[in-house]
Order: C-alpha cells, then sequence, then structure tokens
C-alpha cells in the first residue's frame, strides 16, 4: 500500500471545518490516523461514529505526538489558548496550520505563542460555507473547487507550506496564497462587511414601529439579500471584532458611495444614478460563482 | 355558459406583468375578450401567439370602448402620457387600474390627468418578481399566493374597488390595502432600500483598484446578497426617483445604523455588537417567505 500524504492528522476543532477536512482526506486515502480534540465529548462522539477521525486525543501532547499536520479549527477567539497548549510539546517540523477566517491576528497570536514553531506554522483560510456549524454538517465534498487561502509566514520552510497546499488540493479545493494584511482587506470586502450590512438591514427594519407590516410585504430580493442575516451572530460578532480595522475602512469607503446615492436621489441626477447602477450590474453580471 | 367577471379587459404594455394578469385571468375563466395596446409590435404579436391578447386594438379609444377593466402596465414615468391619451375616451364606470411599483406619484398623475375619472381610478402594485421583463415570460401562476397591495384613492367607488380586488384574486394573489404613501414607504424599507444598496455595494466594490481580485474571493454570500443588482438599472433608475423621498429617509436611518456598527467596532463593544445581531438574526429566522 502507498504511504499516505499523512500519517498522522491531529484536529482541534473538530467541527463543520475540521470534519470535513477529515472526511476529504479519508476519502481521498491521503492519511493514516486522525485523532481529534474538542470541547464538547458528545460531538467528539460523533466524530467517531462518523468517521472523521479514528480516535478522540488523551489530550494536546498526544494528539500532536508524530502528527504530520495539526489543524486548529476552532473560532479564533480561542486559538491562542490551544496555541498556548500545544507549544511545549510540538515537534520540529510538525505543521501547524489553522482554519480562522482573519489572519492578521492569528499572525499575531502565532508569534506570541509559537514563537520557536514559526517556521512551520502555517496561517490558511478555507472558504467555505458558514450558515451550518458542527461535525455532523460535514461532507467530504465540502472543499471541491471551493478557494482556500494561504497567508505564509516569512519564516514558513517550503516543505511546511507544501504540506497544507497538497493537502487542501487533495480535498478538491483551489488554493491561493496572499498576505495575512491583503487576506483581511478582501474579506472584509466581499464577506465580512456584506454580512454586517445584511444584519444591519434587518436589525434596522425590525427596530421601526411597523415591522411586522414591512415584513410581511417583503419578497424574494429580499430574502436573498438578507439570507446571510442567518449566520450565528456569535461568530460574526468574533470575526467583526478580529478584522474591526479593515471592516472600519471597508464600511467607510461604503457610507461614501451610500453618501452619493443620497446625492442623487436628492438632485434627481438620472445621468449619475443610471450610471451608478448600470457600472454594479455590469460587473455582477460578469461574476463567475463556484456553486 | 356563467358570464365571465370581466366582458372586456384592456391592457396597455403587455410585458411581464400585463401578459401574466392576462393568462392568469383566462386560465380562471374570468375574462372575455382581451386587447393589447404597445409600443412594440414584435411584443404585441407575441402576446397574441401565446393567446394572453385576443387582438392589438385600433387605438386608445378603441382598447377602452366598453372596457370593464383597463390596466396601465407601463413604466410609470410613461403613464401620465397614457393617462392624457385614454381620458377623453373613457366611459363613467370603467375601472382603470395600474401596476406601477410607486403610489404617491401615481396618485399624483391621475389627479392631473384623469380628474374626471378618479371614481374608477383604483392604484395598485403586484409584487412579482422583476428579474424578466417582457411578455414572453409571463406566465398563468405568476401571482398565485403572492401580494398585491391596493392604494384606493377617497374618491373610489365601492364597486370599482371590488372589481380591481375581485380581478386579483381571481389570479391566485392576496390582496391588501393601505395609503399611498404608506406603501411607498414599506417599499423603500424593504425593496428600493434593499436593491439600491446591492447596487452600491457591488459598485463600491468595482471601483476599487484590486476589483478583479476581490470579486475573485467572493462566495456564496456575496452572490445572494448582491443577486438583486443584477435587476434593470433603467427601472430602478426610475424607481429610485419616484420614491426618492421615501427611500431618501430609510436611507437616513440606515446610514445612522451602520454608525452604529461602525461605532461598536471601534470601540470594541461585544455586547452591543452581539445583541444588534442576533437581534437581527432572531427576525431573519422568523420571516416567512412566499416562494
Amino acid at each position: 500500500m502507498a504511504k499516505p500524504l499523512l500519517d498522522k492528522l491531529a484536529i482541534f476543532g473538530v467541527g463543520l471545518i475540521g470534519g470535513s477536512l477529515a472526511l476529504a482526506l479519508r476519502e481521498a486515502g491521503a492519511v493514516g490516523e486522525v485523532v481529534g480534540v474538542g470541547r464538547s465529548v458528545e460531538n467528539l462522539n460523533a466524530a467517531l461514529e462518523m468517521g472523521a477521525i479514528d480516535r478522540i486525543a488523551l489530550g494536546a501532547a498526544d494528539a500532536v505526538l508524530n502528527a504530520d499536520l495539526v489543524l486548529l479549527a476552532m473560532p479564533v477567539g480561542q486559538m491562542g489558548a490551544v496555541m498556548a497548549n500545544i507549544a511545549p510539546h510540538l515537534q520540529d517540523g510538525t505543521v501547524v496550520t489553522d482554519a480562522g477566517s482573519t489572519k492578521q491576528d492569528v499572525v499575531a497570536l502565532a508569534q506570541q505563542y509559537l514563537p520557536n514553531h514559526l517556521q512551520w506554522f502555517v496561517p490558511g483560510h478555507p472558504i467555505a460555507g458558514a450558515e451550518h456549524s458542527g461535525v455532523k454538517a460535514a461532507r467530504a465534498d465540502l472543499y471541491r473547487d471551493r478557494n482556500v487561502v494561504l497567508a505564509p509566514l516569512a519564516e514558513n520552510t517550503p516543505a511546511a507550506l507544501e504540506t497544507v497546499d497538497t493537502a487542501w488540493r487533495a480535498c478538491g479545493a483551489n488554493v491561493s496564497r496572499m498576505t495575512a494584511g491583503n487576506h483581511d482587506s478582501v474579506f472584509a470586502a466581499v464577506s465580512h462587511l456584506p454580512h454586517l450590512l445584511a444584519f444591519a438591514l434587518v436589525g434596522d427594519i425590525a427596530a421601526k414601529p411597523n415591522a411586522g407590516e414591512l415584513f410581511h410585504h417583503a419578497a424574494s430580493g429580499f430574502r436573498d439579500f438578507t439570507r446571510i442575516a442567518s449566520g450565528p451572530p456569535e461568530m460574526w460578532t468574533e470575526i467583526g471584532l478580529e478584522n474591526r480595522h479593515e471592516i472600519g475602512r471597508a464600511l467607510e469607503t461604503l457610507i461614501g458611495e451610500l453618501g452619493k446615492l443620497r446625492t442623487a436621489l436628492e438632485n434627481e441626477d438620472r445621468i449619475e444614478l443610471r450610471a451608478m447602477l448600470k457600472r454594479a450590474k455590469h460587473f455582477r453580471d460578469e461574476l463567475k460563482f463556484r456553486t
């Protein structure tokens, strides 16, 4: 039998993201043993039953011992504590990656808690739906044709980068690389701000005295526009706070654009308004979406 | 054979909206003759072939002669001219309604161009998808379980109201009534502003120097959030201008809400941010959408 890509994978936080990575690598024959660590025994037992993990690790030391790859798949807010836990047990060459939605703060955490392991810590972000969570929603094809962004550190070894890159590609993902700063700016614009905007729009309507009547008349356009306001508030609160600087900048320019819209409406400036809308439609129609 | 609800229906502007009304009434056995008037002969011929209309009217006088119901289904910007055209030919008792997306401006047009016919002019707004247009997109079930809002005038006779109400119900629609002012305020909040906001968000991103990279990383949330920015820019420009006062008010409170969001992010106010997002999610999850 050919040696798999990874003899041992350790997953901290076995939910939708971690569970799907395990299932996908298993399906690709790219992993030997998968061990899981997490705060919910019930969830870990579900992961065992689904075959996402082979066993529940006895602790951080047991989990990372001889692991080829360690995935940190908990919310970024809990990542520092996990890094501190595993730091004393990491062997040189054990590659660690994460799946956090923001990258500059994860880099800062790694510099603080894994200062002697930066050669082998490769920050990552798989772009996959977050409407569902928990390992029961995990699927082997979650990453097929999806984007995974790596934000390598200057310290990273080529071998460490290669390991993470190859693992995600084995799951069918398209892997690209950008700096942590650029990552946070890009996702502030196309993901974080749109989510917060949908929450703000729904919240704004909900606060009006005739909210019931307003929602009664909402149609399919409103439904699609606000679907992302059904995402988990805790997660989006944390992402918002973690990436607050970039989101703040994106929000600033959007408020500016809305000011232009208001002025065009006030001045009954048909030419300006039509140009704004046409430009947006042109770009929207050009978009090719995966899925 | 039972007498149909309407012996003769005249449709000015035989597109998605007018064509679907004709097909639906026909399927319900609720209409005798349907005549069509429009600017595009090609479109009228298509309506004939589809069986949406029985014949193309020779002109405004021929169209409204002995009609039980006249539907004005052109953009609001063209409605004044059509009202002026039909005014000299309308017989007392001939009920006229419209399908414009805004109502205060339509009422003003009726007061200007149909001052002697206000008893029988019932402003209306069927809430049905506007992604497609033209009679070829018309379907008999377009209005099934959809909302139609009537904004009756104080002058309306009970019989005129009853005619319009019954015709829409025969198409399977849920008919409700509100004042023209309330209509425009409600739809500014749940339709017009969300559409303009989606255009503004996409336009804002399109204007950035790294727009290509940004759109490359847009995922399914962004796709749904911005789908309505694919609507026809000309139509949304006109709706925006027609309802600019109400949209301006809704935009003002949304910009205020976005300011609160910015402040919560700047102050790292987790409690406030989470409360905003939770309230929005709660309302979004409660929403029941037709289709």
